[in-house]
């Protein structure tokens, strides 16, 4: 019996076979000696929503109506109370109907965009590093993407410096640009350089989309957590707002990553067929958990709970970089989100220290991510794994950790990061 | 300003503009005199999952891993409980790391199974009638469909007959494979037909597809609603099962159509891939109700809530279809699932009688679906959408009665038909 037969071989867009950055870190995290690892690799909350979040969900999973099929486009609940909860920003409400939908988290929301407009060969342009899932969801839709790198301090190895120094080349960008551009990606604040553009980068880049009517895509899921003035892209101009979708997340605003609620807001014209190629996806999403997050958004102000979520999330940044402050490694002191970019240039790899070929075979940080897990139990994410090959040697010296962990994990990778001291070499 | 210039055009999957049934069913139910309306349009459940569920939810709710992103094949507890609970039927048990993979609802499961294996051109056969979604789910994947209709007995006009009389062609089906074909797409207990396809029905499909080395996609999503033997066509040789891939639902399972929690089950070298794409297109799916179906699946056994679904379901068939007995219109006695399909071809609609153009632009049975609706506040699908318009007229005298409704929900539908009896001819 012939069990890999020509005719039942993959697609294309799946049969790529080089491992990923989650189960790299995974594996080596199971196999390592010192266990249990602290895990500051991937974004989830090491804590659980508040509790009024957590009730409404219960109370909505007593509702025969919240444990069916909401409307493809979301719930209306839901959709209104994202609507009053951004009215602020906006200055005025959007509507409900018409520029709001609600996705299956963020993720397939920006899958929903791109597979709403993108025709095979039409061009997007994403800055790097990159959201690695952009990749696969913007080339699903046929989709060619166009990079542009945003450029760290070059003394980013010497001494801390702010994400917000990450910075666009404005003549690469422009270049970039060609008829075939239909899109373009923004992500404020920034995962993982932990950047919040400023609203004079946000109406550089806008005004570029504008003259060349491309649609701006801006993931803004990180949007309740800024250390730093915040500006939302759609909200510049009407010129700007009629080309922009902007990206949300419940499952980072309300600490549920595992709750697939997202939504995109924008012009009618566009809304419209981002809820209908969601429809073809995925269908409907989750309703109870829509449910629960409509709450979510309709108390959160009263309850104090976005001014929290901020102090809470500075005061985890930096509890948790004043390890580096005491080794003497710089880092990316983040304006949003709860990535912290740390470089690793001063860190001495022991020569011929053991490798497998799958990590050896990648640049630095991913040896160096390897090596933290196997000598002090602390797990990364190595941010190459967030560019092309080409650029990827602007980040090889660079890990990224997640600090939206409980104070004492913060307090445990700490004191395990202090044996770092001995490879540190100035 | 250019609100709808060229280049914000959308993609030419989501341009289609015709009105879908249940947006056109929707709105004339919402617009009708008679409110409330009883809706048996959409196959959402009218009742709460069982107690032993829902308490699963609400305490997974209370724990933190339970919020959190889950594995992206699926949270490792109910991989390993649909394992066990489908060892009975396949005589072992599936391995749940390598031939299972948990969805977002069978529809994202489905999409995964044809962004896995569909290349550009390739052919998918699906049997008429169909679950509406397959189409663009194939579509959006490049895949080019083959449609072979089933037929109803000729004279399902004039008597009640079994789901199970609706047959396929097999010289049809056979012409209808090309060296092209990559999938075929089975359906059963059958939505919206209520057939159980037969084990010798089912074994000719199979044969031709080991013959011709065809991926069998076999959404059983109602498999624990059957009223005559079920067969399983992964089960039927070790031949077919290395071409198949079982697709269930905790929606259609557990009563909670908007939980969103599906999933495939097959060989390694399928699930692989169908896993691959699920990972491209929605991350992971939602936590906190992958774990309630967990427990929902440990339990469910014990609970003795299968048999119970089976009975509760056949005596709402019963009692529903004592209306169309007592008006002497014929029906198709569904063989598993809880969809009715009724013959209305003695059903007269009066002279002249108005109907918007969306509506009289359709086919007979959407017009009857309009008229039920305005007349006795009735809703029910009308079958042709999930046809191609080349074959609709086999069906265009029949209409989708959802019966998986509480019991006066019923009453009250039979009740507001019993004021058919004056349009009925013999």
């Amino acid at each position: 019996m012939a069990f890999n037969s020509e005719k039942l071989k993959p697609a294309a867009r799946v049969a790529n076979n080089r491992q990923d950055v989650w189960s790299i870190i995974n594996e080596a995290a199971a196999a390592t000696p010192t266990q249990p690892v602290v895990n500051m690799g991937q974004g989830f909350f090491g804590y659980n929503p508040p509790d009024f979040i957590i009730n409404a969900a219960k109370q909505a999973l007593d509702r025969v109506d919240a444990n069916q099929y909401s409307p493809t486009k979301g719930r209306p609940r839901l959709r209104k109370a994202i609507s009053d909860a951004y009215a602020p920003y906006w200055g005025r409400k959007l509507d409900p109907e018409t520029e709001i939908v609600i996705t299956t988290g963020a993720n397939e929301g920006m899958l929903s965009a791109f597979m709403g407009f993108i025709e095979p060969g039409d061009e997007v342009i994403i800055f790097e590093p990159f959201f690695d899932q952009y990749i696969p969801n913007i080339e699903m839709a046929g989709g060619k993407i166009v990079y542009v790198p945003l450029h760290p301090p070059k003394d980013g190895g010497s001494r801390t410096s702010s994400a917000g120094e990450w910075v666009i080349d404005f003549a690469e960008l422009e270049r970039a640009i060609s008829p075939k551009t239909k899109m373009l990606v923004i992500n404020t604040p920034h995962n993982p350089v932990g950047k919040v553009f400023s609203k004079d980068e946000l109406q550089k880049i806008a005004d570029l989309c504008v003259e060349n009517e491309i649609i701006i895509v801006s993931d803004e899921v990180y949007d309740r957590l800024y250390y730093a003035p915040f500006t939302r892209v759609a909200t510049l101009s009407p010129e700007v707002e009629r080309l922009t979708l902007t990206v949300g997340s419940a499952g980072k605003n309300f600490y549920a990553t595992g709750w697939r609620v997202g939504w995109l807001m924008g012009p009618a014209h566009l809304i419209k067929y981002v809820a209908a190629a969601h429809t073809r996806i995925c269908y409907s999403s989750v309703s109870p958990l829509q449910e629960a997050c409509a709450i979510g958004f309709e108390q959160a102000e009263a309850e104090g709970f976005w001014d929290e979520c901020i102090k809470d999330m500075k005061s985890k940044i930096a509890r948790f970089n004043a390890i580096w402050d005491e080794l003497g490694l710089p880092y990316s002191d983040p304006e949003g989100g709860y990535f912290v970019l740390v470089n690793m240039s001063k860190v001495k790899v022991p020569e011929g220290y053991p490798f497998p070929p799958h990590v050896a075979s990648r640049p630095r940080d991913f040896k160096l991510a390897w090596f933290l897990i196997q000598e002090f139990g602390v797990a990364a994410i190595p941010p190459t794994e967030f560019y092309t090959d080409a650029n990827a040697s602007i980040a090889e010296d660079y890990l990224r950790f997640a600090v939206c962990k409980p104070d004492e994990v913060l307090e445990s990778a700490k004191e395990r990061l202090r044996g770092l001291k001995k490879y540190i070499q100035e």
